[in-house]
């Protein structure tokens, strides 16, 4: 098992993690995903669809991320949904026009693994690995996302302590990946009117403990697709090394997170006033 | 996929679940796992070390739970556990010792299974198949448990809804199995003093909106042994259909969750007690 | 000011609360009112209905609790709404319909104070004074509370935590009244099924931290009548020193409260029920 | 009572408050004090120590809030604290400093009242009177600081919902009142690193359901003065109308809450990149 090597005494344990550990890594370190760089003075914007529907979804998509200068685009080919009678994604499909968007566009592509099995195609096609909230201690597969060596999204869970989220990191990081980009996404709180309870304290506080970078989900805190703007924004302000948005080209249509999701002149709107907050707290978009 | 036979028309879909609803089967189901049988007029004691650690454990428990009359023992050797650097469990090596206790003292055998790998041997060694809480929504395991037609212990994940926790038991009836047992472990919220909140209400709710039996874990909900017995006693008067309780020749030595192992002597107090409360509800154990 | 007496050095502090920590008075305290005493041998039930409505509803009230030997009528005078256009209680001419059935049918009377105003009237009329959730921590009414003398019934704050609520009774006892009986309605969590998630395991570990009595408010924990009987049950079995059950001659056109209050016919059916679950552990009611 | 005329039909209910709703009152509300303005184009920041302490350090704090151009000065001279054996504020006399502090320094004064007693003198010396988070459903105070008729700053419970809280705002306005300062201070989730969990989200959400300010306390969020900051710019890159901060001459020796108090060059730090982002998004500050 690989992650007995990193039990030897030379790495003392002063917190349950430590390779993800500010301690052991003082200063910030970057993931870089072809020449997007997480983790340095730019704030990266991932956006895209919910979920893969078709090639026309895609393509407009990516068209427009490149046209925005958004440089990595994101869309679910496996998608983990409440019920079993739900769209569960293309699958291998959806990622080959994920693959083909990239070629067209030049966009980087993040798309979720669910299990081992979809973990194979994703880290064949993907050039982030995303392991979604419910998954965050499928320690299995963080064990096998650990082996690809490849760049993994880690959302938090719906009610994991910061602590857990970073035990999650760890996993992956013993076996052998710190290509690792932490993911706050919302926790579940008993407040009903959003989705879920974006943990904006997430980013200083995890940016104390660990070295990792961390980006922000404010379409799946939010649930409301008027709120994600606000949210993105004070993201930034407080330290965001990026942020996953959901957007549509036709939200009313969308086979998942409709009502969630921005359309192409909101996201444009939105990416123009981060530019102006990203510059007043010294970063850039 | 099987999951699309059961979107037929024929069915009306009034809650987001189905098959696991009270409308499609007006009837409390039961569970038959040899002699034993869930969802009747017996109260069903599962209880066991919360780890396969060795040979000589394994068989003192075994031995001491045919003398109690426990009918089915528990134990994990496959461990979901926070830390990478934690013990993860004995694996095929552990199954055996069960299956081994089970020939020699006639329980029956609950273990978990964490996926597809680990699923396979679970299927083949033990009687019941555990889903934890951490993988209640790790949708790929439920479905390929459902295709297995086993008995299935579900415990509710740490922030669940009732809703959810139900969807996640239609995800294994639409793949095959309504062999399902749910288990309250308690949930996650700001009370610090127990390890969970034991939701004791999830009882009398899953029984009005659902045909499956209950069972409660309230070992996991308190996190301390002191505190296991009321809550096991609370559990009967409400109308739970069983127990599973973490019980330990030596818990001071356990390899994992010590602090809340009662010892066999209180475990035995326990037990003479329940029967006591269970008569008093017109159930019997 | 009266606490700074308890300031002395002969109390050692070794958790933040004191005169009400098990540590300071090793045995269970009782609190007597009339003949009724809560935490002794016998487990008190105390019923009625939400809010006092009229004359015909208080006296039918109290003449079933008498019938059915339930020793404690509840009713509010003044009742803590949030809506300000909800009812607000009937005031003083509540409390003297309250003292009349009282006068009539020998039941205990448990009726609410929000304020320094309404706590004079209720000190006057009422033989326990009840501390609603919401003012848990409203310091200054707990301060006059401790200054009556009078049996004080403490609810826990809707997301208090055990320190917090045994910090809310040390304020009573260092202002002189150590009369207190600790009431725990249900939580605040993310579960929207029940109006609050019932937290029973409170029940253990206060008695493990307090000597204080503690009873459990089923009705409120619930939300829905049907759920009620299996929560007071299984509060017994726990080892609750009393309830507080919402009950209604008329529950479908109560005031305040209706779906969560029982019918007469049914609390009696749950009061023949508790008698038995109180037998097996041990108790009488 | 006040609260019957607005039950006139005149004023159709489609929400559960009204007064308070944006349906009720399109335009956004402004509160002015003094010469300050809430609502309006200008982020308000109001800092200032924890509780009056000393005549040396509320004029030290007050000269440097001159300095600084910070309009408003906190402090309280009443603190409803968890133990009854804690520092419960210097009460009339704190008043006085603050009121002399206003004199010399031109700062507005906004400080606690915790039950009728203290209203009274806070309404007096004050220019805000504060609602604390743990009165917010303390209906009888929220009554009578209606009937005062001076701004108030509404501290949203610590797990009250929007809905609750815009409840608690609508008792104010239903008694007299609209001059009414809505303030996110975090909320109780199961995350224990930071103090409570600022709700961001509250901001959009407030301002789509009510016309009223928003201000945020990002010190009782974080609970550690580290992560004020990031909080602080947070809330303003999202629409904040405001911002009350913690501060003190000497944190390390402050009778309440020091950890999360900022020293004043800390202060006079974030200030400056707070101007940045407030016009990063069109406000001044």
């Amino acid at each position: 098992m690989e992650s007995t090597k990193t039990l030897e005494p030379a790495v003392p344990v002063r917190r349950p993690y430590k390779l993800v550990s500010r301690e052991f890594h003082p200063e910030d370190s970057v993931v870089k995903v072809g020449s997007v760089v997480f983790g340095g003075p730019q704030v990266v914007v991932m956006a895209g669809p919910c979920a893969v529907e078709s090639r026309e979804q895609v393509m407009a998509s990516g068209e427009f991320m490149q046209q925005l200068g958004v440089p990595v685009m994101r869309g679910g080919a496996y998608k983990p949904r409440t019920s079993p009678y739900s769209f569960q994604g293309m699958g291998v499909d959806g990622l080959k026009l994920l693959a083909e968007a990239r070629e067209r566009f030049g966009v980087m592509i993040v798309t979720e693994a669910v299990d081992h099995g979809s973990l194979h195609h994703v880290a064949e096609y993907a050039d982030i690995i995303q392991i979604g909230a419910r998954n965050m201690q499928n320690f299995e597969l963080l064990k096998a996302v650990g082996q690809t060596g490849k760049p993994v999204l880690l959302k938090r869970g719906l009610s994991a302590t910061i602590d857990e989220w970073l035990m999650a990191a760890e996993y992956i990081a013993a076996h052998g990946n710190l290509n690792i980009i932490l993911c706050e996404r919302g926790i579940r709180t008993y407040e009903t009117k959003t989705r879920n309870t974006l943990d904006i304290s997430a980013i200083p506080v995890v940016k104390q403990l660990s070295h990792l970078p961390v980006v922000i989900d404010p379409s799946h805190a939010a649930g409301t697709w008027q709120w994600v703007a606000p949210l993105a924004r004070a993201a930034v302000a407080a330290g965001a090394d990026g942020l996953i948005i959901e957007a549509h080209p036709n939200p009313a249509e969308a086979l998942s997170d409709g009502p969630q999701s921005l359309n192409f002149p909101h996201l444009e709107e939105l990416v123009g006033s981060l530019r102006k907050v990203a510059d007043a707290v010294g970063r850039q978009l």
